[in-house]
């Protein structure tokens, strides 16, 4: 099961770039984000140019724990699995990876919703699996506040195993449409799947024959430990963020040891690291664009994302002077992967100020500017030192930084033979290199 | 906000026709109905007749408590809503109406995906609010048997409450994306419901700005008591069984009552009863058509079908007996008219096999078998007589049924003056003669 390119991603989750500002850039879209044409648009670019996958971001609420929050970013967008149902009509290549919160919906739901994708797009479905920690979440639940870190990742492990129970709860010959003898299916391959569980009572079987991949392909993105061990045990693609090559090198072996303690090959899970991708001609454009962004966030904001970040009200401090003392692992309930960046940033003695441009730029995706040819080499140099699989790119403002991206990074890397010029037959899975999944309740018996 | 023209909808439970059985008929559709290729089709029959809706019904398991229900008839089918989102794409005009359960889904999870099918779609989304009735459903969301009937419509009601709720949150100038001042939204016009209720706690706003429809159409089908009483209260749309004008008119009666004490016009709420609609030349035509579908259904399956309905083991009976002493209403946990439909069949001494056939044609609604002079007389008197808003069309076999109505009955449908030839602009709730609902979050400040 080779794969002879990158892997090559488009993400987002506001749907005006990376950036949380990028909805006020000049060359943002506006209300166009809540049409069905803004994003067919999109997957076009990302077709034409043989991309692998449009990857949907998502939170099951607004940002709003301070004032500021909704007057200035509040990151309103559709919900993605609907996007991508409606851009499967749209397109013939491109994987679809949806996110989903397995923390607040239930399982036989979700998992028939990825089915029926699966079969509707001809085998390109994707499960970006999330855990979600936001206390805004937790509130449009039931629960008052997020459910402590440990038990999410418990509850998302125990749920993917429901989910794939019930995608193998139909084998792949049980569908007999038989006319003449009047046989459906063969009731020996449609199996209940019985699960009783801490989280989780499924009888199933799910009323979807199994998806044509077997299996959606599984994403896991996020860096903690128990993130790490969930994509070790049922992922297919694990997006991570990575500085630098010794770091990616580390972070694969760690990764292969994860693997072989579920029994499973190294290049069962491909890893893609966030890049964002920003095209300029010199080091003085790069500089240009970025200081336009800087420009974008309200003072106000930015204190308020520090403090949400640090779980706790900074709007008494001198915004030019230090972070707080920061909370330690146990009492934050926020992703951990935060946390660490935070420390990292009061390592570095920024001030709040600081802080807050760097967390509107987005995650802790390292930002790669420059020329078709300086981007090219940078991700060149990481795929063949073998950090990675591919690439998760993040675009700071869309459709204008994924455009570019298209138009003249791609070409670049097709020249070097390092991205695909055509997509290869079959479903996601195979135009990945990843295997179908055997039948688990097949494999019991 | 007049509407001149009956409704028509096109309704299927079964992608192969609403005859249980029309899987096995000669001119039903096979593997296909596994791939959008058959719902593009069947969406592009509706809209070339410009038919206003296409009306997908779901369940949430599949029927298997006898051992012959997965052999014959082990109802598999895509999950709805993702089908209507890859649809929205495919059409313009044809109204999308998803079947999704309020028993078994949290309402923020699920007021969002309608709310993004509306925007995707143009404001096109409908949802056939259900609560679901059957022990194989409950079963796959950690329960045992189905919810007790009036606590299952108690909850679907504060669902509804919940959802309009959330589609509120944002009012309909709350976005304001100007660049310049940096104001994302308007905070005072984003609002979180608190909704702190016997099912359901929700804090909100949701995460997708208002629907161009204000809310999706609400639909409800079903008439119990309790349904018809959820239908009053939340729905536009109402799909009846009615089987003469007099118990139509009847109806109608009824419900303008009950839309009294919700304080809502007669207008504000269309009913469409279901028919059967089959083209056919001659008596004898029909007659015959009646005889293939009636050989599909294997003896066994007849024999469990009747069981599953009368919640008792019926194999041990002559199948050309009667029925045995039915259940009554407070100790039958399935749907209401079932049991009052198989009250009926008792008192006219039907046998067990006729029963089974009974029950296999699909639900209560009408055949209306005829030339498409004779369907057109059928439908204009009950539309004349005001006993209907338009129908809701239940092909026994798909698509060959919906081909022909499209071809036969629609034109001459049109030549009378019932049935649009063209499609008016605006949204489905424009198009439906419905108003689009005030923001009762404003309304109550
Ligand atoms: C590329 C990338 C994409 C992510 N997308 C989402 C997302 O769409 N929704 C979400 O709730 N979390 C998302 N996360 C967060 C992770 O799922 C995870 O919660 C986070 O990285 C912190 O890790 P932890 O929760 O394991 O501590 C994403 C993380 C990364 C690196
Ligand atoms: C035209 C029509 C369509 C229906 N569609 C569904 C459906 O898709 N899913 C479902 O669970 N029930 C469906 N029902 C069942 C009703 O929602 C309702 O449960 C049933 O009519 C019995 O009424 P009661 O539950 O109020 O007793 C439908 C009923 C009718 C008449």
């Amino acid at each position: 099961m080779g794969r002879e390119h990158m892997i090559l991603g488009a993400f987002f989750f506001n749907p005006q770039g990376d950036n949380r500002m990028s909805w006020r850039h000049p060359s943002a879209p506006g209300f166009e984000v809540f049409s069905f044409q803004y994003y067919r648009d999109i997957a076009s670019l990302a077709e034409a140019a043989c991309l692998d996958a449009l990857f949907i971001a998502d939170h099951v609420a607004i940002w709003d724990t301070y004032e500021s929050n909704v007057a200035h970013y509040a990151n309103a967008r559709l919900e993605p699995i609907t996007v991508l149902a409606a851009l499967s009509a749209a397109t013939r290549h491109l994987g679809l990876i949806s996110t989903l919160s397995a923390s607040y919906s239930e399982p036989y739901n979700v998992a028939r919703m990825f089915a029926s994708l699966d079969h509707l797009s001809g085998g390109r479905a994707a499960w970006n699996v999330v855990t979600s920690g936001m206390n805004e979440e937790a509130m449009n639940f039931g629960r008052d506040a997020t459910v402590e870190h440990a038990h999410r990742y418990e509850r998302a492990a125990e749920y993917l195993d429901v989910a794939k129970a019930l995608w193998d709860s139909w084998e792949d010959e049980a569908l007999k449409l038989d006319r003449e003898s009047g046989q459906f299916a063969d009731a020996t391959k449609v199996h209940r799947i019985a699960h009783r569980g801490n989280h989780f009572n499924v009888r199933g079987p799910l009323n979807v024959p199994r998806p044509p991949q077997g299996h959606p392909v599984i994403v896991q993105a996020g860096s903690s430990n128990d993130g790490k061990n969930l994509a070790a045990a049922h992922a297919d693609l694990h997006f991570s963020m990575c500085r630098s090559v010794e770091e990616g090198l580390a972070y694969r072996v760690d990764f292969n040891e994860r693997l072989e303690r579920y029994e499973r090959a190294p290049q069962s899970l491909k890893i893609l690291p966030g890049i964002q991708p920003v095209l300029a001609a010199s080091a003085a454009e790069a500089q240009e664009k970025r200081e336009i962004l800087d420009s974008l966030i309200p003072e106000r904001l930015g204190v308020d994302l520090v403090s949400s970040w640090c779980e706790m009200d900074l709007s008494g401090l001198p915004i030019d002077g230090p972070l707080p003392d920061l909370p330690d692992e146990g009492s934050y309930n926020g992703q951990r992967t935060n946390l660490a960046r935070l420390k990292s940033f009061k390592a570095q003695n920024m001030t709040i100020r600081q802080v807050a441009r760097q967390l509107s730029i987005s995650g802790a995706a390292p930002v790669v500017a420059g020329t078709a040819v300086e981007i090219a080499d940078f991700m060149e140099e990481w795929y063949r030192a073998g950090v990675c699989d591919g690439f998760n790119l993040m675009f700071p403002v869309m459709p204008e930084d994924l455009a570019n991206f298209t138009y003249h990074v791609v070409p670049e890397l097709q020249r070097r033979g390092l991205a695909q010029s055509s997509y290869s037959e079959g479903t996601l899975r195979d135009k990945l290199g990843l295997l179908r999944p055997a039948n688990r309740l097949v494999l019991e018996r």
